[in-house]
């Protein structure tokens, strides 16, 4: 009975209560089982002559998967050697291509119909997992498709009927379609009056507040993993939409490849979001209970719920 | 009758509907009355050492008047001038102050309890308009309070019940509560841990995705009116939450002061919040009718509604 009590008085010595892990805390402590290998067939190189390097994870089926294609053969074609850095658009958007808008492009390239920006909700549901290259066996295993993990944490949207992860993924949607959603870091397609759709030779990635008016209408295709910091931090441009005004603004891109040509190239990763560990760090971006947070929000946009990557331990 | 049927010829030749307005076009046509003058008093003008300038607007009552009242007061001790910028996190702040943590403070600064994060619904219902020191007289007669110009746009909020403008800022709230939202180009006051609410001596601006889920834990003080881009395109911090880690990295600010204080500064102006302007402005934000538009998104996140700022003419 003593000893009883003495362990009691101990327990009420040592803080009750551990301080709420933070949402960096709970992704370190995520299990390696918890972590999905990119696959460097599914990772675009893009190398800056200032010696910085911007890495590029493509959009993986059932999606854009016509512009990833045509990405790829311009990619293999190194279409995109000595094009450049064109515009910085503070809270919006950095983009790169073909500055003179004439270099001819590969020949095989697809054109892909606006119908491509979103999906049929029904195709989606009835997409079949096992085509995903990129996604490990057990990850298909976890997996049950376009799960809800989510319900009820992302109250609402203004551009949605609902939003969801996939396989790593941002999506929204309604009743009858789905589509990937413009989060800081997507890459999208640039592209001329409609019903042009691009090609996937000009491109930009979203640096301030996600412009989710541009959701379905126009193709997304990736997502930087690394090194967004040497595009977001680079001098916005002074003209219209913030395109460089003078030549030597530019930033040159050195080359740009597919991971697979990449010497040494990390294994990137990303926490499953199918996993145990995600759906507690969801909930953790959505309502912060570590010591620095007062008022938990109750709730969190899919935006502000960025999916961990890491470089595999 | 000739003449009528000619006068119906010529109108099937010439386009039927002209295209809509982009958002920018709308506000390059609101009226000069839609326009609210933005005292020099309430404006703070940062100039770094580069020869870059950044000016913010401050956060008009009866939000965060404690803290506001001692950014005014530090201004006015030139207490600022030497310290830097020190904390650049891509896709979340840019924060500035004394590096050292060591620099005496004016003695007359007051202390705000984590209640001034957030007011009493009530209390600002009843707040009396007139208090508004920056507000024309103009604006006064227009304005009818805490309007809900944009009901049925804002589909929802995963953060709040509802958002709206208020003259001139983004705010949430519940049926209980009022509060600025952290969107983009916010500024607001670092802290330490609760229940400490910070001074106003140190301070951040938003330079990515909103991070709302800082609302109500932190005081927003004002907004980046102008020179944003010399922020958020300084190079990231490579210690940790983005802080620099060698003193040479940081940037020098040479001098904090109000604008009162500025020669030849401009005149700003804000589009407002409570005309017709805006309220076309804020739904061609929500549905984009322009031309490079196909599918217009049906809503915006009251941080995708960015306010119009611009020079006086």
């Amino acid at each position: 009975m003593k000893t009883l009590l003495m362990l009691a008085a101990a327990a009420a010595a040592t803080p009750a209560i551990k301080p709420a892990p933070a949402p960096s805390e709970i992704v370190a402590a995520a299990p390696a089982s918890d972590w999905v290998a990119i696959a460097p067939a599914d990772l675009l190189v893009m190398d800056l002559a200032s010696g910085k390097r911007v890495v590029i994870q493509l959009m993986p089926p059932p999606f854009s998967q016509g512009w990833v294609g045509n990405i790829r053969k311009l990619a293999a074609a190194k279409w995109w050697d000595g094009t450049s850095v064109n515009r910085v658009q503070d809270n919006y958007v950095v983009q790169w291509g073909d500055a003179t808008e004439k270099k001819a492009l590969p020949k095989d390239l697809v054109t892909v119909p606006e119908s491509g920006y979103a999906m049929e909700a029904q195709s989606f549901r009835d997409y079949d997992i096992d085509k995903m290259a990129s996604v490990t066996f057990e990850e298909i295993e976890k997996s049950d498709g376009p799960r809800k993990i989510l319900e009820g944490l992302h109250k609402s949207d203004a551009y949605t009927t609902g939003t969801d992860f996939y396989v790593g993924w941002p999506l929204g949607g309604t009743d009858n379609a789905v589509w990937p959603v413009h989060c800081y870091g997507m890459v999208g397609v640039g592209r001329d009056m409609p019903p042009n759709t691009g090609t996937g030779a000009e491109l930009y990635t979203v640096i301030g507040h996600a412009p989710r008016h541009l959701d379905r209408n126009i193709a997304l295709v990736g997502r930087v993993i690394s090194g967004i910091e040497n595009l977001s931090s680079l001098p916005r441009g002074t003209g219209p939409l913030g395109f460089y005004e003078k030549p030597e603004e530019r930033v040159t891109i050195t080359s740009i490849r597919m991971g697979t040509e990449i010497k040494d190239l990390p294994r990137y990763e990303y926490l499953s979001t199918e996993s145990a560990s995600f759906a507690t760090y969801a909930d953790a971006r959505a309502n912060r209970r570590d010591p620095f947070f007062i008022v938990p929000a109750g709730g969190a946009d899919i935006c502000n719920i960025p999916v961990p990557v890491r470089v595999a331990k």
